[in-house]
């Protein structure tokens, strides 16, 4: 490991492919595009989910489930799972669907059309329009709830892409990064917090898009599902976001959501893929291999 | 500097307010809320608009010069500058309208109910909402058109707060940090010229929202106004990113919107405030003092 304050970067970036001592995994990479040839599989609902149960993969999969349960048969959806510690991001179908090759991702084959949507937050918000629900229509409210929805997808890489990495994740600990993106989530817990000492859900009375969005991130670093930081964090300051993350998290879609496309955790937590309501009640301890498998 | 390698967090994280040894600089805190009071002006426009000519207060200033190019009166706007240097983003009036205390931030005074919009993403999708342009209508061309909208408001931090951060203005340089960071941003601006290779607009024939909030970051690197980076990312490789970024800098809106609110680079390139379109044509190479200065 070089020594911080030695390093004198080069005149031109190049790429290190060094394998182990690489200090990225091996499938990070500095150019796009699909690395091998795979299609994706397509079910039969209207709504096709190429996902994984992290944080941003969870924010539509609890849209979706939200949507069935207010009896928006529409969003009948097949969620199909993307290994991306494998590489299932950089296959040709995927990349088709989504350039940036990051999940999720969404195919709409409702209309003779077949529309794509990537980003999480364009997913949110594409599937609210769509289905007229859990995005206001008033003026004041609608700015407030896309206020606080960009706010999530501007912040969540300073959570994951920062303090996550560089707490948990990267194989040396720096204490410069560590400091950086721990006061910026720090901060950004308090944002969040002092919102809801005033307010149920974050644009006011309403449970909207915004909570989906902000709620896998913050309510899973203050109700300990993210980077083990609980103590680290003092996450015990933020009462209202625990009051909040709490309430969302005993919403019966949530509980479907959350699990949706996961691959981690308890065993009763994963649900690889999802073609069917039936397939929750199907779910037993063991794990369910995902089709296909 | 403390050795990386040797770093072992501590098991609370506490905020070191070490003065000129604290790696961040005065203004980041781990805390929300304002510190001290001070009202905003108001001017005599429908939108009144607080921000800064960076990269993302020129996304908002581009939009409202494109607007007003279009005819939109309703699109008049009172630009004051907030420095954020100096605290300005702290203050009592700037925090009711954004809590996150970043700029841009938005109050529309248009009618009886006045609307704040916060975060540069949710001004454009406000803004284009209320106006009916720059956000395409058909249902394919508008889920392109939001996920590139949010892919950027995704990536940006990777770029700024990563990229742009440990490269340029971190106090030390940090080889790992600097390689993630570059890595990331060098994929991006792959995925965009990929993009771009095909399809003149980001989102197809249409210039929307997507390239207005994609340019100043984007084309701010290619161009050479970000970082100082061009040649340690060679930005040459991404032609099609620099012959858009071309097309769309010699807009006659985005001329002027680029320079609303600036407080840097050359000063025939400041228009520190903007309260009417003459303010323009007054521009002289002096630095024309802010109303109140």
């Amino acid at each position: 490991m070089t020594n911080s304050s030695d390093y004198v970067p080069p005149k031109v970036w190049t790429w290190d492919k060094g394998g182990a001592a690489s200090p990225v995994t091996s499938h990070n990479r500095p150019v796009a595009g699909a690395t091998h040839v795979k299609e994706l599989p397509v079910g039969r609902h209207p709504l096709q989910l190429y996902s994984l149960g992290t944080p941003n993969g969870q924010k539509v999969t609890i849209l979706l489930e939200e949507l069935l349960e207010l009896g928006y048969a529409g969003a009948e959806y097949d969620a199909w799972l993307i290994r991306i510690n494998e590489g299932g991001q950089f296959g040709t179908g995927f990349v088709d669907v989504n350039p940036n090759s990051k999940i999720p991702a969404l195919v709409d084959r409702s209309d003779a059309e077949t529309i794509r949507v990537f980003e999480s937050g364009a997913i949110l918000m594409y599937l609210a329009e769509k289905f007229g629900a859990f995005l206001p229509q008033e003026a004041s409210q609608r700015a407030e709830c896309l206020s606080w929805l960009f706010w999530q997808m501007g912040s969540a890489p300073y959570l994951g892409g920062g303090f996550g990495h560089f707490y948990a994740y990267a194989p040396v600990k720096i204490k410069y990064a560590i400091d950086r993106f721990t006061m910026e989530t720090k901060r950004l817990l308090d944002v969040l917090d002092r919102r809801l000492a005033d307010n149920t859900f974050v644009v006011g009375t309403e449970y909207t898009i915004a909570d989906m969005a902000i709620w896998p991130w913050y309510g899973g670093l203050i109700q300990g599902r993210l980077y083990d930081a609980t103590e680290f964090l003092s996450v015990r300051d933020y009462q209202h976001v625990r009051r909040w993350a709490d309430t969302i998290g005993e919403r019966s879609a949530v509980i479907r959501g959350r699990i949706v496309n996961r691959t981690s955790g308890e065993l009763s937590e994963q649900l690889h893929e999802r073609h069917s309501a039936t397939d929750f009640d199907l779910m037993t301890q063991d794990k369910r291999p995902a089709r296909g498998e």
